[in-house]
């Protein structure tokens, strides 16, 4: 709040409120992971046009605001994003706002949803933004190097499960099956009968798709050059700074993580 | 999250780390107040030249911002607003989103954060948006009737505080004053100085001032009569709903709750 | 812990480890009901012969502890007991261990248990104790006096009903039936029925048996004159101090509460 | 509990208050440390006596305790106590008691007292309990193996200055000096000085003393033959168990860890 406040008698009164509000650390030398989630994003993305299984313009736009909040807040060492969710991994022993839970997840949340609005129109050019994006958020703690590890191999392989089973549905639907039909058809089905379906019927290799869709998107912090200021000739002053940068990979297999050391670094 | 996810086993051995999430419910019969608060609004208000003490297109926004968190939650019953923080209540009995604190949090600091970015040039017409706006949010309980009341006093009464001393402090420094002279000439000052001040040097009375810089913005639900549609002869089809308002007024002293009697109705 | 601890370097390498105590303080301004339970009761009042359904030398042992838990700890207001379960009730403003609920509820446990082995032998005369008892325990608030009243009638209530049914369960086993056959003759039926059978079948007035039995324990403190010690020809030193009494009546209805304005006072 | 509920509709109009009870489940896959302290303990030892600066009947009472309470929970892996704490390590993925941390505390410092006071006055023959000793409990959870061993460190190292501290102390006053004069003298003053003051002034080799009282109480458990019934002929049944056996040995040092590997394993 800006505001220039001096010791004052007059609300001393009612301050004891303040003590209402309860202690919400978490619990310290935990990997702690925020999740964001879109809310109502199947009305959303109707209501704007969303291409179906995938639309590659909204998705380019919630990797931006991830790479924002990345920006923003440099305690952050990984995000993993598919469709409407993005999962921000903060270190072990970041002290960022105390550990408070609270904190944490509302600034999260507000710095993406502020990026969301404000870079809409650069990535979704031709239609106007009709109803307000909301995401909501939450913290969980990780003790483990492999919790963190399973967590995020628990959202990459969820966006295999649903971009294949997407892909398939909205090929039939496209086809001319109701929805109803499509679900029955692949219904209890399992990976290589939905790859042969749609190689099959629609032509479609899924090996082939873009990666964005069958991996998300893995944004990390790597050193690199910048430029961070214009000499007076106008040449660039060129830095080495951390600076994020986007990867559809896949992050369930150790190959990543051998890679990438610093990211279980303490 | 759109998903048309279906049973599948392929990721049932990472599911564990689902239960690392851990309950965060708000005791139940408790108000709820969310209280959201501008991150860094000093630096904000300063990058896009807001006007000091108060910048009337800034709280303008804020209040249609809040107003349209009102539309979207019906469960919150007030909310009260003052310089870069808003404080939503939520009905006792309300079961939104199970009283869990971070979906709370979350949603209304999204909500308010997108419409911040998407208003902004409806009402600062002539600044571009050169940073993102952000908002930290919590949520406290209160149990009893009297604690919501002194909570909201306190806002209202730091309100009235911190806007007679930014009003003088500003006066002065407009005047030729550093801001350190402004400080040591307002140090350990009482109402009745301030306003004299004001008076006698500037010609301002305090008294006069817009009721929205001296107590803030309060936003109830009335019943008001609100077109809801129209006839296919254009004619408007009108309905009673249940609308926020905007007041500026006194909600320190009884008047104002007796005279909203569903504010703390069960 | 007695120690003499002064300053010391020695340990400060691994000091860091406290600050993984978390804060567990209960919402200021709430009842705080704190209720402890016996672990594996059916088993140890088996073990130890207590009569069926109700042993009033083990209730009593279990009152007494109580009152003993009260004269321990003053901001206890009442206390309600019922089989081997106790429930504590704290002030609103306690402020007992900062609210902390982990010292709360294992102080309070601690202290009742002590009393439970020490003082089993005056109440069980003739019956070694066998095994530990144990007592479980856990804080709960309430934010208004009617959460209050309607938590301790559930208690009251269940007490009737377990009692009532009990009852009638031992007297049918009493008299032959197997604890299949009692339980089906019972199932489903309603008070009525049961004060019929126990009246038709064993001559028992359910009316007329022990207040102890069918209210439960009620403690609450009361002025009193008491000697707090002797003077030098023997005679005692008389003073009003408030202290704890036993009751055995109705809490649910609003007539106890009306003749003890205290116990809801601020 | 030990009752014999049936469905009833008597209570069903209070039963809203059990949702009051909130979640206070330990984050999963952590160690869960709970450390119990006596309360009042200076008090507590001077009424009975204690010997200065140990009470080896104390601890001794204090050592059967604790080995007490892990024969009655099994998921207890590891305990260490000092003086009038004890503190007991529950397995990383222990699901004792669905990891809820007032079902923890309460009942771990349930058992350690029910046995204080049980196990009295065959530790301290000649002295009647003259007062309830009293135990408060709480849970820590650490994420990381290092994590407990450091927390266990600082017990230990604890214990160690303590016990310096205090036999420097009391030999002091037990040779006439004031406790004011015993702690001007060793007032900061470094292990090496204490030592020597020991040695020098009173012939106390610290190397010497029990090994009980320099590094505290160490309880695992091991696999040993234990005898489990008798034959009809009386000779002894044997079978092998895992029994809780008491140490007194530094587990700072790796080489503790090292020789029971089964203590931090999955």
């Amino acid at each position: 709040a800006r505001r220039a406040r001096r010791g004052s008698m007059a609300n001393s009164k009612y301050e004891y409120v303040k003590q209402y509000e309860l202690d919400d650390t978490l619990l310290p030398g935990c990997w702690i992971v925020v999740r964001i989630d879109g809310k109502g994003f199947t009305k959303f993305s109707d209501l704007h046009g969303f291409e179906k299984p995938n639309d590659k313009r909204a998705l380019d736009l919630m990797d931006e605001c991830a790479r924002e909040v990345m920006n923003e807040f440099p305690d952050i060492r990984l995000a993993y994003g598919e469709s409407d969710e993005y999962s921000f991994v903060l270190g072990r022993n970041t002290d960022m706002y105390g550990r408070r839970a609270s904190k944490l997840v509302s600034l999260l949340v507000s710095c993406f949803t502020a990026n969301y609005v404000a870079r809409w129109s650069a990535h979704l050019t031709d239609t106007p933004l009709r109803a307000m994006p909301m995401f909501d958020g939450r913290a969980v703690c990780y003790p483990l190097d492999s919790n963190l590890r399973d967590y995020l191999a628990w959202r990459q392989a969820d966006t295999h499960i649903n971009n294949q089973y997407n892909t398939c549905f909205w090929a039939l639907v496209n086809s001319g099956k109701t929805p109803a039909e499509a679900q029955a058809t692949l219904k209890g089905t399992q990976t290589a009968f939905k790859n042969e379906l749609l190689f099959q019927n629609f032509g479609i290799n899924y090996a082939h798709l873009p990666e964005q869709f069958k991996k998300g998107s893995v944004i990390i912090r790597q050193r690199a050059l910048v430029e961070v200021k214009s000499r007076e000739d106008g040449s660039p002053v060129m830095r080495e700074r951390s600076v994020p940068i986007m990867l559809h990979v896949d992050i369930i297999r150790d190959e990543f993580w051998e890679s990438h050391p610093q990211l279980l670094a303490p």
